[in-house]
């Protein structure tokens, strides 16, 4: 296998020139398409398309108690300990998260705050397709429940007859999500968005989908919130000469798995270590069930950086911004200080991303492409509103008077400097109409 | 004037019900073609554009210093003095929500947390016209500033002549921008996205602006961050028979005179107070220099709603999730528990709308449309990244394998697993390239 090799300049000009990430026209067009459709014609039209892409209408549209208290019994106790306990996990960090309404009371006369509130009804969608994702239900709905939101309910499309994959069921479970609904795709997201007679709408809709998804996720927004557009997985390496390059290959493997597309990045101050690292990916991968996607991403979009600092390192990736940033270095956390710009970072030999994805706590919906530059991974704070309040004494606003005519009258806006003046300039301060 | 009077049922089939906010394809495509060529062509084509939609090229693209001092001599000092209070006490507000990098250790081998980094550029747009607003530079850059972003640019149309309005220099010093550049519309977003030889790139777009500006905004969100896309301006004002009919008026009336589409809307259990309300506004309008424009909001957007409890009036401003809400009640801040979902509220009889718009502290940058159902108003939070972060122990990662080992076998992800049992199973522990 042949993973490219490049100079601090070439890895420069491929990977941190600013490129657009443009949705295509046609993508965007037919999910509009079923939007229209479902607002118009609710349930009638999911059933259409539920027909159409997925070939099958399930029985119920709604997965029933008795189901969900089958799916026990199909998955192996030691699978739903796995999944408690990562839950278990996940919560803890989350919960840690948590903030509470503030009041600043600025002088005696003024009192001012944030009110914090829980969004009210949030909407996961869960992928189909050959494999289950059940960390995907726990890392979007163990949030939203710790926000203290009252309706979680999640959406993905059936299979087999009608059924849903029994793990998603216990995740949901676990997770505290109220119901699960068997749809999927564009039809799916629109549902949620806007409600059919069935599907209760939402304030605001997580969780992955493929492209279709996206687009359908992208025009919802505005009359619903959404997480975020993610793309391909990425990871990123710094790496020294200390490091494994056993653990270094297995962890740019791991990454390359997911998809042709995800992109695996090792930065190095040590050509010894690089090279070891391309040996063990040759070796590692001939055993990967998934060497051929594997393979692929590391060549297309995989790159070995030799770099002249760890310094220089740093500098690149806080370009980049990837998703996942893993440091394999003499004295990891001392680096902790040098990350600008990343989604999740994670520190020594023995913390592989995987253990991230799956069980840490650390939340695994993280920010694709660059966006770790201006945004960050799901967390509480995504499921809870910020109102600001302010109560003003008479004699506060008597003493703010002046400052607000001023601005308001050069803003050109008389309305906005007589809601002030109106409220001292006269003495029936007592009178009402109830007087 | 005739401000429409609505019954509960009226009004909730009328302001309640779901509507799509489409943005105009034509406006989408107009703002693409823009953007593309500023990406291709840089300051060339931003001087094309300036040209065809302002007329005229200012003579340097950025404000030079001594504008910017000159523009002290122009302005008067109680101007200058008012923003300068404004913006002390928009700091105080905002500097109380800066929150720290957390550190979470969960047990003693494992290490976690979250890094709060500033968002490194910010661009802030502020809109040319007739009007200038102050008020925006103050609002939009103060937390920013706050939350430690190193480089705040702002970016405005010049007028008369090429220059551009002296109060937004002097605000712009106030607030801490760094550079101002005199380009407006769509350009100056695609230039703030992409950069041009003048303008440098930003990771974060913030501030109001047309439909073609917002527009803009929506396409080159995921290549940079922005704030929000806003609609029109609202108020929803819960009074019961203690309010003053005035005070009711004058603040529909200051919220109306915004813009014709701008929305106010009074929810009372008291009909004598809604008809002295509704005489009061016939009254004040008289008087007022955007008469013309209040009268159109009120009598085309407003309402006039009796409820026949505060916790009916409380329902539909729930489900309604306005920009502002003022309740001007007796005891107003014994109701502020009943507020779920609304941008900023406004207590009592002495704490108008505008005096959070221009003065109070709390930012007047607030979501719209029923937004508020699932964001929130600008906030030093909205320029702070969190990147999570994670170290295990080697031990630690030794308890956690057989976890992950059945999540991601169950995911059909096998290098995920074998990224942690590559690091348990052999006894090299030690060995390194560098041995």
């Amino acid at each position: 296998m042949n993973i490219p090799k490049y100079t601090k300049t070439d890895f420069e000009t491929m990977f941190l020139t600013k490129k657009a990430k443009k949705m295509e026209i046609k993508t965007l067009q037919v999910a509009q398409q079923v939007i229209d459709d479902v607002r118009q014609n609710g349930q009638q039209a999911v059933e259409k398309y539920v027909k159409q892409f997925d070939g099958q209408v399930p029985e119920s549209w709604i997965v029933t108690d008795e189901e969900r208290q089958q799916a026990r019994e199909t998955v192996s106790d030691d699978l739903i300990q796995a999944l408690e306990k990562a839950a278990q996990n996940i919560r803890s960090f989350h919960s840690k998260q948590l903030q509470h309404s503030r009041l600043m009371t600025t002088s005696e006369e003024v009192i001012a705050g944030q009110l914090f509130r829980p969004i009210e009804k949030v909407g996961l969608y869960v992928p189909g397709g050959t494999a289950t994702y059940p960390s995907t239900v726990l890392m979007n709905a163990i949030p939203a429940m710790i926000a203290g939101v009252k309706e979680i309910v999640m959406t993905t499309p059936a299979k087999n007859g009608g059924s849903i994959s029994p793990i998603l069921c216990i995740a949901a479970d676990i997770a505290g999500v109220q119901t699960i609904y068997k749809v999927g795709g564009i039809q799916a997201i629109a549902a949620l968005a806007y409600g059919t007679e069935i599907i209760t709408p939402v304030n605001k809709i997580v969780g992955p989908g493929n492209a279709y998804v996206a687009a359908a996720k992208k025009l919802v927004y505005g009359d619903v919130g959404i997480d975020m557009i993610a793309g391909p997985s990425e990871v990123a390496i710094i790496a020294d000469e200390t490091a494994h390059p056993k653990y270094v290959a297995a962890d740019l493997i791991a990454q390359a798995e997911h998809d042709t597309q995800a992109r695996a990045i090792l930065l190095s101050t040590s050509n010894a270590l690089i090279e070891a690292v391309q040996q063990e990916i040759d070796h590692q991968c001939t055993v990967l069930p998934r060497k051929d996607i594997a393979a692929q991403s590391l060549e297309e979009q995989g790159a070995l950086v030799q770099v002249d600092s760890i310094e220089e390192a740093f500098s690149l990736v806080n370009q980049l911004a990837p998703e996942h940033l893993e440091i394999q270095c003499k004295e990891p956390l001392t680096l902790l200080g040098k990350v600008q710009n990343a989604g999740s970072v994670f520190l020594g030999s023995y913390t592989p991303e995987p253990i991230g994805d799956y069980f840490a706590g650390p939340n695994h919906v993280l920010p694709t492409q660059g966006n770790a530059k201006y945004s960050s991974g799901l967390s509480v704070d995504d499921f809870i509103k910020k109102t600001s309040f302010l109560y003003y004494s008479q004699n506060a606003l008597r003493e703010a008077a002046p400052y607000v005519d001023q601005i308001a009258k050069e803003e050109h806006l008389e309305g906005h400097a007589r809601a002030v003046s109106v409220r001292l300039q006269d003495n029936d301060s007592c009178s009402k109409t109830s007087d």
